[in-house]
């Protein structure tokens, strides 16, 4: 099963906001449910709103009653600009808005319906491509993890935040499934609580060791030696290697510094954002204080009280011990090595 | 108002559970509840239950049967395991129940009522004194505070977890009645949300200016520059500087270093625990999974969860930049100054 996928001329996705409860499905109709559904979280995850927006794309094709091809290029670039729209921080979006949009403008024959087709097409091969991806970040990275380990991770991204497979959880299940045996601390990852949740969720199912920790006890943990790598998702690189990921990475970031723990972030090149020079470039997305005063409908302070939540924050490259992606590990100096790998990606067919 | 205070031959204690949503009172009758009400939270904060285990003696005095001293002495030393038995991190516990043992040891004449009386008195005493020297801390704290700071804090250190004022709440409460204009960052806290609950509260009612932020936000803010200084509590602090304070502080302290922003922790002497040379020393509580994966009630996951809970954590001296007790601010290096306050505090009447 997928996270999100194309059935019967419609987006199906998990409802993450009820995992760990129940597995629900929804279905998606048009591009304004499909961009409320990445707004209101029922899809994250940078890879899995990648997709999801991809498949928004297809279905605004399939939802447009254009009969000729500029009106269904019209009505493809007022559905990038919402899907785009709905959250700010993750560049896969974009990507793959982009990457959809460009497939439409350099499609100057063929009928109408052709290029729904080939936009479908596109969107599936994002999405199918996503899962080799995460695999094969998954096999670059499991040589990091040992017997005996413990990873500490943050947030979620497993399969819930991608098609399938996950990219850093997915380097904990490839490694679990080579037979390595370790053990993993899960920040719980507030305020939406996506490691409590989500990540408990998919490394019961994995039956992959953990214990859940309320994210202030990471310092506690590393410091009496009971960390040995730290594994994040990112959500954009910056050409320099800084990155933008949830809320809480960067100081786990220091912390490791701190203890000489390896850390380091699983994201495939589609997240690498190689127009901007640096992570102060990434817009941070402010969210809705209700997820702090109230996460999930359960109100544990007023409403009225006072609050900041930011979703993101920025790590600086200088915190990073390298980056698995779908091409191997990159490593410091990551400007050189980035770019690197971004020519290689170029160059493959 | 008083967190804790002696009514009618009864503990009478603010249910901190309910707050930010009701004030309610609570009457303990018997030394067995003053220990469950520790153990259970519905009264924390190291001075507050310094404060409550005092009044839990003096009750065990009123409530025994005794007709003479040793028995009542004996009643008194069951009591006291008792007490000491509810939580094992803050020092203030410890000591208060070690001063009555104490008193009541050494009075060797007169009639048991006039121990149950002196008793009281004592415990009253522990009570009227720490007030006496919040304020104290307070204004020596204060001075740390600028127009224009802001100030991050962690867990609850007010009124609340203490007879009244506060610790290093009472610090940023003086520095506001001075007339100062500053904001404080609150770390929510979790698992139990000290922070976003009893600062909150708080805050609110004092009229200085807050937002709440997910512990995990600490370090965004910090390096967006918007932190000036840092202020928390302790439950107990070593001979060398070493402190235990709510899980979730030596990370906070790890990041005030990096970004090289002043840590101060606001405690009295009787948090100082000189019997012990370094935090290594300090047992620190494993709490229910249930705060975690149920806060207040709300199941955020299944109960069966995986969870590790520890509920505090310890800070080496290298991270504090001072300690304000109400003798003053004492300064690197903390063996040596640590050691020069506890004499003047024996030294005075």
């Amino acid at each position: 099963m997928r996270t999100v996928e194309w059935v019967d001329n419609a987006v199906r996705m998990i409802d993450q906001r009820h995992i760990p409860w129940d597995l629900r499905y929804v279905d998606l109709h048009d591009v304004e449910q499909v961009a409320a559904a990445i707004r209101d979280m029922v899809v994250r995850g940078a890879p899995a709103i990648g997709a999801t927006a991809a498949f928004g794309m297809a279905l605004a094709a399939h939802t447009s009653g254009a009969s000729t091809l500029p009106p269904l290029r019209a009505d493809l670039q007022r559905a990038g600009d919402i899907l785009k729209a709905s959250r700010p921080t993750a560049v896969n979006l974009q990507w793959a808005v982009d990457g959809l949009l460009h497939l439409a403008e350099h499609t100057s024959s063929g009928s109408v319906d052709e290029l729904r087709q080939r936009l479908l097409q596109a969107a599936q091969q994002i999405a199918d491509d996503d899962i080799a991806i995460n695999r094969r970040m998954g096999a670059h990275g499991a040589v990091l993890i040992q017997d005996g380990d413990t990873v500490l991770h943050h947030c979620n991204t497993g399969a819930l935040a991608t098609v399938d497979h996950g990219t850093a959880l997915g380097v904990i299940r490839t490694a679990f499934e080579q037979g390595k045996r370790f053990s993993v601390l899960l920040d719980e990852t507030r305020p939406r609580l996506q490691g409590a949740r989500l990540s408990a969720w998919e490394l019961e199912q994995l039956g992959v060791p953990y214990h859940i920790i309320a994210d202030g006890a990471a310092g506690y943990f590393m410091r009496r030696g009971e960390v040995n790598l730290v594994l994040v998702g990112a959500d954009r690189i910056a050409a320099n290697g800084d990155f933008a990921n949830k809320i809480g990475t960067y100081q786990v970031a220091v912390l490791a510094r701190t203890h000489d723990i390896p850390f380091y972030t699983v994201a495939p090149t589609s997240t690498i954002d190689a127009t901007i020079p640096d992570g102060s470039f990434i817009p941070i997305e402010e969210r809705d204080p209700a997820e702090v005063l109230a996460p999930y409908g359960c109100a544990i302070a007023p409403a009225h009280y006072k609050v900041c939540n930011p979703a993101f924050d920025v790590t600086p490259a200088e915190y990073v011990s390298g980056i698995v992606t779908e091409y191997g590990i990159v490593h410091p100096p990551l400007t050189h090595s980035i770019a690197r790998t971004l020519a290689a990606a170029n160059s493959t067919p």
